[in-house]
């Protein structure tokens, strides 16, 4: 089954669209974890690892029936060294046991021979002396478009070998996004026809519109029984405007949004994102779920993951209440 | 000292405008080093990561006095998971001993409280239980700069902080680079002045050329003594023409100049990124060198490091030459 099905069908069968992000941060993961870590291994990265390990099991415990996929976002992982992808492999592992889709938010992009590792590392699998072998986990993963289709061909081939997805970078949430993604393009109607197929005569557009017109070209190989594609977007929350435009040019992609909650993005501001019968778009929220307890005065640090599964439930009948209207 | 110093310093002692770069895979390393890794740890990730370190020490060995920087390809480690990154930081901190700087090479991007994350695990200084610790270590990152200035400050505030720098990709050597780079932006002028302070009025230019005025703005706090940032830029050895028009753009700005030899660019084509007086720029070239070994008949597997240095050796002369033209 394609990845746009398999996402399709998990978020029908929870009734939520959101995606939780697994961001651990060492200062605010609970005393009691981190101190029965230092105890066994000293103030180490491997005691810190651990801890997000721990962790995030007792996130991923806690929420697991109200989420269709979990988003370990790379660098928060990366920050403990080798210890810190260790903890991103375990992780990824043990979301996958629980039945859960995962999405690596790595962001990566490079030349095409360099890409090529990059999906092998996170969506295909690596020769071992001969061997094919599975190394981090992850069902899909997050993909930065500046490089071109050279740069973004290797992973839709393991895309359509293993049944794996991509998000790709179109506008992104945060306050300077704009700064090369709303720039204007040349108008290129009356142009001599030339160029590449996705250059078509047009009136002036964005860049963040240019780029999803190549993603909806890159995903339209794999397209699902659904009708969405394997090759999504990441559209913002923060940017509703922005958004509605793209949902109408790209009526078989699944958005990602980030921006939810500790962004500044409330569930209206998400609605732009999804087709008129309230399905294509996942919505991820990080800090407002894994770290509720600190929000809370009614969750103890020992009382996390309640903090988290209450979170979790608010912010689902949130969007359903914002689609219901 | 400023990042762009000691780069500029290495180069001129060194005589040598190369950045090596090493890009192990697993089926080009000798069979000797893979073949005694597998006799002592099987054939594991393990084996695959130590037969890295060990075909990067003997390359960094052979090739020390010949090159100022090396530039370590982060896919290339990611592929073997967490024992991949281990095999990075053992590169990195062997190269940083033997006097070169390191270049990483990891195009990261993301929003700003991510982005800190990124340049904590790689530039800065991580928060382990209170005490600062460095990790992977690194003098400089390479940075897609697609999420806009919020993304790319809290690179810049540890290259204040510690000395470090990165480089903006810019015009990336891959074919299909122009895609989004090349696409040409609608004219400024006459229009109403508003906005930040990059979208100065101008003639129409590329999405590249704005992301260059991007760069100069960000590397702006960076200059140097010898009057380079310590904010660099990638510019391919496969785009002469483009190289010329940005090296007049951007005065201070170091060029990482990727595509020379297995990418098809030669010295010649390197020549428009050098300033007047030679200076300015470091050449790439990765599989040129590590693998040369597999490339010349007169020299065994055995003899990898041999064949490496003497392909560094003829690529500084080809450099020389063509800069002496």
């Amino acid at each position: 089954m394609l990845f746009a099905d398999k996402l399709f069908q998990a978020i029908k069968k929870k009734s939520s669209p959101i995606c939780l992000g697994l961001d651990p941060r060492l200062e605010q993961i609970p005393d009691f974890i981190k101190e029965k870590q230092i105890k066994e291994h000293g103030k180490t990265f491997t005691a810190a690892a651990e801890s997000f390990i721990e962790f995030n099991k007792g996130i991923i415990d806690a929420c697991k029936d109200l989420v269709p996929i979990v988003k370990p976002q790379s660098a928060f992982y990366e920050v403990l060294g080798h210890e810190g992808i260790h903890a991103l492999e375990e992780t990824c592992s043990y979301a996958k046991g629980k039945g859960l889709l995962v999405l690596l938010d790595a962001k990566r992009n490079d030349i095409g021979s360099t890409s090529a590792a990059y999906s092998k590392a996170f969506l295909g699998k690596v020769d071992l002396f001969g061997e094919e072998k599975e190394n981090i986990f992850a069902d899909s993963l997050t993909i930065n478009p500046y490089l071109g289709s050279d740069g973004i061909n290797p992973f839709l081939e393991d895309c359509k070998k293993y049944n794996k997805g991509i998000f790709v970078l179109v506008k992104t949430s945060n306050p300077s996004s704009g700064e090369i993604q709303d720039l204007k393009l040349e108008s290129r109607i009356n142009q001599p026809k030339a160029g590449p197929p996705w250059a078509e005569n047009h009136e002036s557009r964005t860049i963040f519109e240019e780029v999803a017109s190549l993603a909806e070209l890159w995903g339209s190989d794999l397209i699902s029984d659904s009708g969405f594609s394997s090759v999504g977007v990441v559209v913002g929350a923060t940017y509703p405007e922005q958004a509605k435009k793209l949902r109408e040019m790209l009526p078989s992609a699944i958005f990602l949004v980030p921006g939810y909650g500790a962004q500044g993005g409330g569930a209206a501001d998400t609605l732009p994102c999804f087709k008129e019968n309230g399905t294509g778009t996942i919505i991820n929220n990080s800090r407002g779920i894994i770290f509720a307890y600190q929000k809370n005065e009614k969750y103890s640090p020992e009382q996390y993951t309640e903090a988290a599964h209450a979170a979790t439930l608010a912010m689902k009948q949130d969007i359903e209440q914002a689609l219901n209207k």
